[in-house]
């Protein structure tokens, strides 16, 4: 079965924690709206009449099975091609994990877009620089620490011990995109994050994972994404 | 077994949806933080060493099991009673429905924290006004659009059709924390959600819910929640 991903085709945004998955576990699959017509068809699929139609990209077709959101699909896949564990208590404690970074990009996404997502930037600007100084006073060492934690607990070199998870791969895409938006500050940053960087690091030298970087199917970081940079949010 | 519901003792908060699922399905569970020392308990075990402390209430422990994450907390009680179908592709449906809630719910949440959660109300009032406007302009309709188009297209008096399913029970919740928060914008906008209303009152009617509502176990609205009435946002 060829998987059917289906997410705004000039971004990462939040089809790249799906894709990660995808390619890590070299899983045949293909990006629809990144093909002839595909945002079209992607479109048709969220105005189907009846079904299970997601009230957003990206949206993942198994078969007959449509799933949508992000940490949805990554549960679905996960115990399917090895990139979460089997067992109940396990399955649901890494999901659990997964919606906390769903509840982190989220914030790393409204430094530049405090005043809601149907305005453009350019209309929220000295709003973004309050909510950006807010965002690196607070919740981005309360998140960070948060994982930097369960790494030093982990018993291994993964989140969840010695076996690799999708969480990892999220963790990878949350370090890479802060990096791309804030180069600055996550210099000064990075010294209290060195569980997450060297978690990065083994995750961007894994087989997989490294042909795809270097491939095309991964799209580069803009500024219609989620991590964007903007030179005055990054004082 | 009695569930352990952590969460914060005087709002209803992300708790709420867990506490109409347990009431709805009359579970036997305690309520912890709103206990002598329940906070301090509550507090205790998000600093736990080892293993799967939570990144924030609300959480439930049932046996062993700590669960995190409001919609992963549902998940695991849904199957358990009878609140969620139990095979695989409509379980899957019904949690994406509940993160799709979740998503609606902090943007619901944003309305007067466009600041992020680190700042008082207070402090960032202006911004709320602008961001309240474009929640009422753009994402309120967007969002409830999708869920009246569902309750059209289900087949039957509840999202998923005939049964009820804990996505109901948060959807009655949207819609009184609607009508406490906003009730002027509210009485203007329910003409717009028929379906919606029609199902909160269903929903109200239910014995274990009318009896929890009239209980002193739940906690009344307030400004210190997710849904808060401030004069100047209802305009």
């Amino acid at each position: 079965m060829r998987y059917e991903l289906y997410y705004w085709p000039g971004i990462q945004g939040r089809g790249e924690y799906v894709r990660l998955a995808l390619e890590e576990a070299a899983a045949d699959y293909i990006d629809v709206a990144r093909t002839e017509r595909g945002t079209a068809a992607m479109m048709r699929m969220m105005e189907a009449k009846g079904g299970t139609p997601p009230f957003a990209p990206p949206f993942l077709k198994a078969g007959k099975l449509v799933i949508g959101q992000t940490a949805n699909i990554l549960f679905y896949l996960g115990s399917r091609h090895g990139l979460a564990p089997k067992a109940e208590a396990a399955k649901l404690w890494v999901h659990q994990l997964q919606l906390t970074i769903a509840d982190f990009v989220l914030e790393i996404h409204d430094t530049h877009h405090p005043l809601g997502p149907s305005l453009y930037y350019e209309d929220q600007k000295s709003e973004a620089k309050k909510r950006t100084t807010e965002f690196w006073n607070e919740r981005a060492p309360k998140f960070t620490g948060y994982f930097e934690r369960l790494l030093e607990e982990s018993g291994g070199a993964h989140i969840v011990g010695r076996k690799l998870s999708y969480v990892d791969l999220s963790l990878f895409q949350v370090v890479e995109g802060l990096r791309y938006a804030f180069p600055k500050r996550m210099a000064a940053f990075e010294r209290r994050i060195p569980g997450l960087l060297d978690l990065h690091d083994r995750i961007a030298r894994r087989a997989n994972i490294k042909a795809y970087l270097a491939s095309e199917r991964r799209i580069a970081f803009n500024e219609d994404g989620i991590f964007r940079h903007y030179k005055e949010l990054d004082a």
